[in-house]
């Protein structure tokens, strides 16, 4: 990055030439994010910062609501702990980073840097619960997990990444079951209602599920160049971590029982999402309900008398119903209009000398850039249903997307041809492995999800042509 | 750890006899941490991470109320980097965590686990600061950070700790000096009127600051066993920084110049400050501002009708003017009155048949263990104002502690014999480090901060008898 003045907002590439690069673009024009010195690790600048806030008070907001506390546990795990489950270190185990040396000490056991924090839990959970009356526990941390990928992309696969994870301990399976579905539940309602994402709700196959867990479920996005995106997962460990832990209660009976437990996450990777799904060629689009700022004044010829007081005035009315800003810099308009249309702010509200005249302002909504004039004394109304419809459509467009991206195959010839067209495939499978392995090795798509509502498009396995189990989402993805 | 059967909260040490093991049984009986698996970690539980979370969102309010923006940015430092400016590597480089291998792979140069942040935000402000109209930058973070410390104690002195860290660069060296004032005066409010802690406010001498700051702001407050404690910084930087990482802006005559630094933090060391000016032999003492809950309902022969419903209603009512919860358990009130003292909730609100029958409820103080019979009528408006008259006692007890551990001395004799009673010395100083570190030796008190408001006990160093520059407030540390 070399110095240079920053004057006019860059072009960015257009999504229809190269995706990745629009993308990339977009991250950075749109001041979401800068790169860190270590490879993969990201810098969230104050915007991005300020959406990623938002979607993490909401998410708190609603976890507090169903009973939730919030813990910190610690960034470190000896190797030995990370170790106790089988298959759970076998997941990470490639991906961490360890530490060494605490200052010129070389330590006698490596450190894991957290890639998650299951076995922390665990460990204290073996130390903390004796009694039915201990449960259940509902611990869910704000924190930064450190992965240490091959290929990194701002919030799509960062090295270090910030996220929630949630870790419960329940006296039966079926309220852990419960509560599996709840937080997958809390998940979608996040991202449908306050992300306008439309998401897919499902269970992962085996081969997809986390690493230890007994079911994975998870939401399933489409992105705007057809590839899918998991967004949040919600996980069923049963009592399998519970026995490689020793985590027992006394249950009424004076009975010992092995906890049952689950966890579930979602991180910045949303903001992912969040540009893929809504962004376009002029750059980023931010659902009002996330947004920082939902309007952003402009004063037209601000230098002539008045058109400053009055921007700054019409700014404090509209405080009232939405969360405003007033750019009363000496730059340009058009300057100004393709900042905040860059950094997708939903309304830019525009005044000038003879809008005050006719006591009118414009609003110009980011979605579909329609403009209207609107009576200075009904301002505050139109841009509160303003604002409401710009969420409602932006739900509703990535939702007809999903749904023209959607299709379904019976066999193999079918499926190729469908999912080189970008988005979903549905197709039935027969449950084996070997088929999932076959479809992705043959066409790079991955299972993405069994829906809750079963449905069916035939009989047979779409790949190996044998009687089908369940219909599965397929997808190339993220 | 062993499993046992927690029916009744265990007696804890009394502070006179062993202060530092009552500190360890109020941390641990009083729920708020855990120690972690590494050495010298910790978590955070829910009612510890309960009550740091009010001080954060009180925090936050007022940094953004102030135009600061929160950022994240990455838990790694390349080693190379955290070299560039020599005072401040010196400082840190014996705390570090160092990451050497990243999966199987051995990394080509070591990766700090950050033990403070200022040479990451140094680098990203030389890459993205260009004009004076990129000034000031008022950025922020909530972080974890990592200091390999030999000897730790949970909140006070923790291998991994959690914080605030405040990086901003400015114009000029006054905005800076400014800058770094504002801060000190932010945690000073948020101490004394949250916190209920009365805090020094001062600079720190040069051996004391910073490494790599021009100087440092502190406030010191004093713990119940007459020690100090370091409750929050304030750091000016000049454009030492700047020039080691090569911080420039071209001012409004087209000019290169340096950027002037500051950078602040409190930590969850703060949480340290707050159970050991506070807390008593029964347990914590939470001032009501920072109390997840304020009021704890307790039913009192809640078997008999009526009872658990009246509760409940009373409940409903309260939490119109304060943070209530209620009790409804089947455990016995004194294991109840035990539990909530420990934890230090400010007022407790016992209800029985016999109350009910009177239209009264009882409201017992936890910092004066003062009981009073309130008519049901006037309950709201009663515990809010005690609350008040809680925080306010808190505060004022404090002040007046400080007040008689706060001595004079005029010559060494006096000095030893002074630091001996506990609390703050304040004597002259000559300003020569070779004073300060002999005092340091023969008494292990060491200068806590200079007073922002000149104040002298007499015309000569207390330890060299030589001219004196200034009054030093001197004492034992955490």
């Amino acid at each position: 990055m070399g110095k240079k003045n920053k004057q006019f907002v860059e072009k960015i590439t257009a999504m229809e030439d190269d995706f990745a690069q629009w993308y990339t673009d977009v991250v950075k024009q749109a001041e979401l994010v800068d790169y860190g010195q270590v490879r993969g690790t990201m810098i969230i600048k104050p915007y991005g910062y300020a959406i990623w806030e938002n979607i993490k008070d909401e998410l708190d907001r609603m976890f507090k609501e169903t009973g939730h506390t919030n813990v910190a546990f610690p960034l470190f795990i000896p190797e030995s702990l990370l170790q106790k489950e089988k298959d759970h270190v076998e997941g990470f185990a490639p991906e961490v980073a360890w530490v060494t040396h605490g200052g010129d000490e070389e330590l006698t056991e490596r450190i894991a840097v957290r890639p998650t924090s299951e076995v922390l839990f665990c460990d204290y959970y073996s130390n903390n619960i004796h009694s039915y009356r201990d449960l259940p526990k509902l611990y869910n941390q704000w924190s930064n997990v450190v992965r240490w990928e091959k290929t990194t992309r701002p919030f799509l696969r960062s090295s270090e990444f910030h996220w929630q994870e949630g870790h419960t301990a329940h006296a039966t399976d079926e309220e852990a079951t419960e509560e599996t579905n709840r937080m997958l539940g809390i998940y979608a309602k996040l991202v449908e209602e306050y992300l306008a994402i439309p998401v897919l709700k499902g269970k992962k196959t085996d081969k997809e599920k986390f690493a230890g867990a007994e079911f994975t479920l998870t939401i399933e996005a489409l992105m705007h160049d057809g590839k899918a995106l998991q967004s949040a997962t919600s996980h069923h460990f049963g009592s399998g971590f519970a026995e490689a832990f020793d985590i027992t209660y006394l249950d009424e009976n004076g009975e010992s029982q092995f906890v049952h437990q689950t966890s579930w996450g979602l991180s910045t990777r949303i903001m992912g999402a969040l540009i893929m799904v809504h962004g376009d060629n002029r750059g980023l689009v931010v659902p009002p309900k996330v947004a920082p700022t939902q309007a952003m004044i402009v004063p037209i010829a601000q230098h002539k008398e008045g058109v400053l007081d009055k921007a700054y005035a019409l700014r404090d009315k509209l405080a009232k119903v939405a969360r405003v800003d007033i750019d009363g810099s000496d730059k340009m308009p058009g300057w100004k209009f393709n900042e905040y249309e860059m950094k997708g702010i939903p309304v830019r509200v525009e005044m000038g000398p003879k809008d005050i005249e006719k006591e009118q302002v414009v609003l110009v909504r980011r979605d579909t850039g329609e403009k209207e004039f609107v009576a200075l004394a009904d301002v505050e109304e139109r841009l509160a249903a303003l604002l409401d419809e710009v969420q409602a459509n932006l739900y509703n467009r990535a939702l007809e997307h999903r749904e023209e991206m959607t299709h379904t195959a019976k066999n193999m010839d079918e499926f190729k041809t469908e999912i080189e067209k970008g988005g979903f495939v549905k197709a039935m499978w027969c449950g084996d492995v070997a088929c999932e392995e076959k479809i992705k090795e043959e066409t790079t798509a991955t299972s993405r999800c069994i829906p809750f509502e079963p449905e069916s498009v035939s009989d047979t396995c779409v790949c190996c042509g044998k009687q089908a189990k369940e219909l599965v989402y397929w997808a190339k993805a993220y």
